[in-house]
C-alpha cells in the first residue's frame, strides 16, 4: 500500500483547543494517520505529521485548510517563525510504494482544490515548484503575510492556483513535494571544534561536498566533545553510508575518530536498507524479506 | 502489539482441498495473519508460517490440530520427510514485543490444550524442552511414526504431555519455542571449493567457529564461483554482520575476496537493525524512529 508522509506547518501553536479540534478533523479521516503533532508558543505555529495514501490525503488536507481557514486570522497573528499563511507550508514526501512523481501530482490537485475552494492564492515548491525561483520555501516566503499584497503585484509572483491577491485573513500557502529529511549527527572522540567544522565544510555541498548534505561543526559543551550535524535532504541519492563513511575517513587525518552516530527523529526503513545492503555488499534484498514487512494491513485482506 | 511467528509442519502436501480447508481455518481466526503455504508433493508435507499475538495462536493452533487430525491418516502416509505425526512439528518463534519466555509459556500452554483435546501425546522441543535429550527435533523424531509405539515404550519417552501412547492416526505431535532461523549465504569471488569449505569450518559452531552459526562450502557451478552456506540460529547471540566481518577477513587470508551476500527467505527487522547500529556506529536508536513502523495498527486505534 503506497505511504505518503504530509508535514502541514499551521499558524497556530498557542490555542490548545483550536489544535486539537484540526487533529481531530484529521483523524475523522479513513486512511489518515495522525503520526505527531508538535506546537510552538513562541513560534506559534503547530506541525502535524501525517501519513495515509493518496486518497486519504485528498479526502484530509483540505479539511485541514478549511479548519485552519476559519480559526486563524493572520492579521492578528504574531509569532516568532516566518509565515505567509494560515496553512503556511504542506509538503507531500513519498515514504514506500509512492513515486515523487505522485507526490508532485498529489500536491498539484490538492492545490487546485484547496485554491478554488478556499479562494486562497497558492504557490508550489521544491519538487512540484514551477519555476526554479519557487523551489525554494525561503524564496516564496520572503516578506511574509505582511508583505504578501506588494509581493504579489510584482512581477513573476502570480501564484500557481487561485486568486492574484492574498486571502484577507489567511494569506496564501505553499504546497510542493520533497523527499523526506533525515537529521543525522556525527560525535567525534574530540573537543576541537575546528576538526568538527573543517568536516562539515568537506561534505556539504555549499562548500563542495555531497549534493545532499547540509553540515556543521558544534560544540557538545556537556559531554566534552564535538559534533558534526547534517541534514540529508535526499537520502536516495546521498545516502547516508556514504556521509558516515567520508566523515571517517576525514577525522583520520586530524588523528580524531568517530565516537558513534545518531539519527534524530523519524526515518525512513529505505534509508536503513541501503545501508545495510552497502556494508553487507547485500544483493537481491527486498524489503518483502523483512518479516514485520508481512504484517502490513493490506487493502482487501 | 506482540508479534509471534508460528510455522507448524503438516504431513499432507498433496491433497490440495484438505491444505486449502487447514489454512482457511486459520485465517478465519482474528488477529491471525497466513503469510505463507508452501507443500511439498515429494515429502508430503505443507509448511504454514503464521504471524499473530499470543491470543491468536491460542484460539488458531488448535484448530489446524483439529482439522489435520480429522483428515490424516499417518497409517497410510508416505513421503520422503520424516515425520511423527499429522501436525508433525509446531515452532513458536519472537519476532516483536514477545521473549522467548512468552513463546515457551505460549507452546506448553497450547501443548496442554490439544493434548487433552484430541488425546494426543506431545513432546517439547528447543527451548521449550523438558530435557536435554529432548532439545534437538531429529531426537525425538528418530524411529518416525512406525516405530513410535516401540520408542514410547522404553524409559525417558513418556510424552511431556497426553497419553503414553500413540494417537492411533495423528502420531504425536512435537510443540516449542525457538529462535528465528536466518538462511544467509556469502559469495566468494573465486571458484576454490576448498577455500570455502575452509572458511564454512572455520565459523561454524561444530568445528570451533560461531555459537550460533551452521555453515558449508559449495560450488555455484553455473556462476563458476563458490559459497559459504549459512543458517543462522540466533541472531541475537551471534549477529549477520560478525559472521559477514568473519568471512571477509578469512577470505583474505587465501587472498579471496566477498562479491556479495544474500538473505534466502524472511528475516526479522530486528536481525537488520543490529547490522545497521554496529556499521554505523549508531547510538541511542530505536525502532520506533522507522517510519513505517509508526504505520502498524495498533491495538485500539
Amino acid at each position: 500500500m503506497a505511504v505518503i508522509e504530509c508535514v502541514p506547518n499551521v499558524s497556530e501553536g498557542r490555542r490548545q483547543d483550536i489544535i486539537d479540534q484540526l487533529a481531530d478533523s484529521l483523524r475523522a479521516v479513513p486512511g489518515m494517520r495522525v503520526l505527531d503533532v508538535q506546537s510552538d508558543a513562541t513560534h506559534n505555529r503547530s506541525v502535524f505529521t501525517l501519513a495515509g495514501d493518496a486518497a486519504a490525503m485528498t479526502a484530509g488536507i483540505p479539511k485541514l485548510f478549511e479548519g485552519a481557514i476559519a480559526a486563524i486570522d493572520l492579521t492578528a497573528h504574531h509569532g516568532e517563525h516566518p509565515r505567509l499563511g494560515a496553512v503556511d507550508v504542506t509538503p507531500f514526501i513519498p515514504i514506500a510504494d509512492a513515486t515523487m512523481a505522485d507526490c508532485v501530482a498529489l500536491a498539484k490537485s490538492i492545490a487546485e482544490d484547496v485554491s478554488s475552494r478556499f479562494s486562497l492564492p497558492i504557490y508550489l515548491y521544491e519538487e512540484a515548484a514551477s519555476t526554479p525561483e519557487r523551489k525554494n520555501l525561503e524564496d516564496i516566503r520572503r516578506g511574509e503575510f505582511e508583505g504578501l499584497a506588494a509581493k504579489m503585484a510584482k512581477p513573476g509572483w502570480a501564484p500557481d492556483y487561485g486568486p492574484a491577491a492574498p486571502h484577507p485573513t489567511a494569506g496564501a500557502s505553499v504546497i510542493g513535494a520533497r523527499m523526506p529529511l533525515i537529521a543525522y549527527n556525527i560525535n567525534l572522540n574530540t573537543d576541537r571544534l575546528d576538526v568538527a567544522k573543517k568536516i562539515a565544510s568537506a561534505i556539504r555541498m555549499s562548500s563542495g561536498g555531497l549534493r545532499y548534505v547540509k553540515a556543521m561543526g558544534i560544540p557538545l559543551e556537556d559531554r566534552g566533545i564535538v559534533q558534526v550535524s547534517i541534514n540529508l535532504t535526499n537520502y536516495e541519492k546521498t545516502p547516508i553510508f556514504r556521509v558516515f563513511d567520508l566523515v571517517k575517513r576525514e577525522a583520520q587525518r586530524y588523528g580524531v575518530s568517530v565516537l558513534e552516530s545518531e539519527i534524530v527523529g523519524l526515518v525512513p526503513g529505505a534509508a536503513l536498507m541501503q545501508s545495510i545492503e552497502y556494508y553487507l555488499q547485500l544483493e537481491g534484498f527486498s524489503a518483502d524479506q523483512v518479516l514485520e514487512n508481512k504484517l502490513r494491513p493490506h487493502p482487501g485482506e
